[in-house]
């Protein structure tokens, strides 16, 4: 069987070093929680994760590039759990990309940091973060278009617009529930504004 | 005439300090937008400003003091300016608290960054900024509120949500105007947003 053993060799090394990256990203998001970005070392990484300092390095040149990493997978999941979730109403379609954020608040703090220290031009992650918020927003204004052409969007709204408004809002409530976890509630926040502009929300 | 002397002794000095205090923070912003604010020592502020070090530290202690002190002359420059605008139709008169965006591009990216970080409840900052909000936030709700009460709210608007929602939209524009700032226009974003809102905008 040999197109079935080059198939499960192929496989096999894949699904490896993705369940090792994810083993090191997990490790590293529990340490910067525990003590701070900053203090966290490359090497406490890899002892927290049980590989050697030259297999992180392997996968990870730098402490920045893991968290970069760390960011890309909590979109990627927020993508996921969007399109999982195509049978809900849009607004609560919408309100999947915030679900995960009491569990990940360490995160979401590195998250608010990183994307204002890389706002300067010449910051490493300037055009990653420049890239990312127009994917986000060009995603987003897509979506809001679908539903203007369903008839789901209130009259008069323009969808590009509605997405810049939208990401501002995510992104200053973040900072406002960070500050404040126990007088801020993103989803309902979100839902209102959402409501203001979707049909049967 | 010892009570006019008495007086203008007394005023002098605080003219003088308020004086020396604003030439400080402009020499500051501009060696910040210059080299950054990580590589701007108070030895080059000191020298920028014209006064000794001794006399630096004798108004802020600390970099970081310079730097809320320059965020605050901004906070207070907004409210002087809402003040003066008090003629100008609701819209009009919010608007005028993004109005220096343009000049002031150095200052409202430490802001950003100095906000993210200070979300850590143990950043030296953390309870400046708690406060900051949460005085923004009671501030812009009660004009809202007073709005309302003008019928000049759309039915249905809740005053503290609108004030939270454009607090985050101002923040989360902010951000994308510093990742992009040819293709953001915070104040015509702004205003869009608040027109959904107040009428006759």
């Amino acid at each position: 069987m040999p197109t079935v053993t080059t198939s499960s060799h192929r496989r096999g090394p894949y699904a490896k070093t993705a369940s090792r990256i994810n083993g090191i990203l997990d490790a590293a998001v529990e340490l910067f929680a525990v003590n701070g970005y900053r203090s966290t070392t490359m090497k406490d990484i890899a002892e927290k994760a049980g590989i050697s300092q030259p297999g992180l390095l392997h996968h990870f040149p730098s402490k920045a590039d893991v968290l970069v990493a760390l960011l890309r997978r909590r979109e990627e999941r927020a993508l996921i759990r969007a399109e999982e979730s195509e049978d809900l109403p849009p607004v609560d379609r919408i309100l999947t990309v915030v679900r995960d954020v009491e569990d990940n608040r360490t995160l979401i703090a590195l998250h608010c940091v990183l994307t204002a220290e890389a706002t300067s031009p010449d910051h490493p992650a300037h055009e990653f973060f420049k890239t990312r918020y127009h994917r986000i927003q060009e995603r987003a204004t897509a979506s809001f278009r679908h539903l203007l052409e369903q008839g789901l969007l209130k009259p008069g709204t323009d969808p590009a617009r509605l997405a810049r408004t939208m990401v501002a809002v995510i992104d200053g409530l973040h900072v406002q529930w960070l500050l404040a976890p126990e007088s801020v509630d993103i989803t309902a926040e979100l839902r209102a504004f959402l409501s203001d502009h979707i049909v049967n929300a």
